[in-house]
């Protein structure tokens, strides 16, 4: 209180720092920012925040962070509804959309099956992926999970849940990355690009 | 839009990205943070915020944040009232504070003169200053304005408008960093703790 003169900046400064990465010192810049600012700034930072952790709910078909029932992905007409693609988390169905290479629709579990902090495959949505898969006309479902063990492990648990499902089902492509050099990439890595070599496209 | 699927989470993440040194990738990692936690914890940010915008004020006396008329080192009756720290920002005294070595009051002048980026004396407390240099019991004048072109200026200005003062001014001590090697000292740095040596206490 000392050091702040003013509790209400203390207060403010407290709950900044609370954030991920953020610290007591960028905090207090982010608080004297706002404080040099008009009353605007901060108003609609706030009413942005509360707006959003208050309406934001769950698409009730993939999962993924929606303003209303159905996400504007699901709910559109143009995308494919028979292409699925299995992700772990919303942050990954952002990083697909952003390539701009994909037209289907997304499942998101929530996570992957990780015994040693405690998600079981319970703990994620893979009984809806399932109910999808007997419901909804589908013709791929896309598994594009994590390249980890608990990715990998969940691929597999996905794999044998679906043995009833009709399609086809897919996982992204494991391989050096595009503009990388040979000598770079890692042995696993390296060796899994040799070993799933593809047709040359001439 | 499509990217995030939802404006409210957009609207959250460009608000978030307007604060300084916070990107987008920073602000996305931020907004998702919120949404993965209690509503509380929303709301309780949102409201220090707008609380400290709404409700901070500048101390009537010496212009530091506060929460009420008089900051909270203004109506301390242990302050030394009769000792005066003449410093730029309220950043300012908050270091200063954090020393715990000064037990004097403040004013705070809202900046430093500079012409290069149109700042002139009259956008400062210069005049409340020189007010309260009449007004008030003051014994000594202490200006710790920051070591630059544009403190040196203030500094010379501010003491050609105490003229009429009859208390001591003095001014912080310019040196080389306590716990720093001579080495490693700027040459103008080094050659002024030269120039401004002390008596040697024994």
């Amino acid at each position: 209180m000392a050091e702040y003169s003013s509790i209400l900046l203390e207060k403010a400064v407290d709950e900044l720092a609370k954030l991920p990465g953020i610290g007591k010192k960028t905090a207090l810049r982010l608080a004297l920012h706002l404080l040099g600012e008009e009353k605007m700034v901060t108003d609609s930072l706030s009413q942005s925040l509360l707006n959003m952790r208050n309406n934001i709910v769950l698409c009730k078909k993939c999962y993924n962070i929606s303003d209303s029932e159905h996400c504007s992905i699901c709910s559109n007409p143009k995308r494919d509804n028979e292409l699925l693609c299995v992700v772990a988390d919303m942050r990954d169905v952002m990083a697909i959309e952003r390539t701009g290479s994909f037209n289907g629709v997304y499942h998101v579990l929530g996570g992957v099956i990780d015994p040693i902090n405690g998600i079981s495959p319970n703990d994620l949505r893979i009984k809806e992926l399932v109910d999808r898969s007997i419901n909804e006309d589908i013709r791929e479902i896309i598994l594009a999970l994590p390249a980890t063990i608990e990715g990998d492990t969940t691929n597999y648990y996905i794999f044998k849940m679906l043995q009833h499902f009709q399609g086809q089902i897919t996982a992204i492509a494991k391989g050096i990355a595009v503009g990388d050099a040979l000598e770079f990439a890692d042995e696993v890595t390296l060796g899994r690009s040799i070993a799933n070599r593809m047709p040359f496209n001439r």
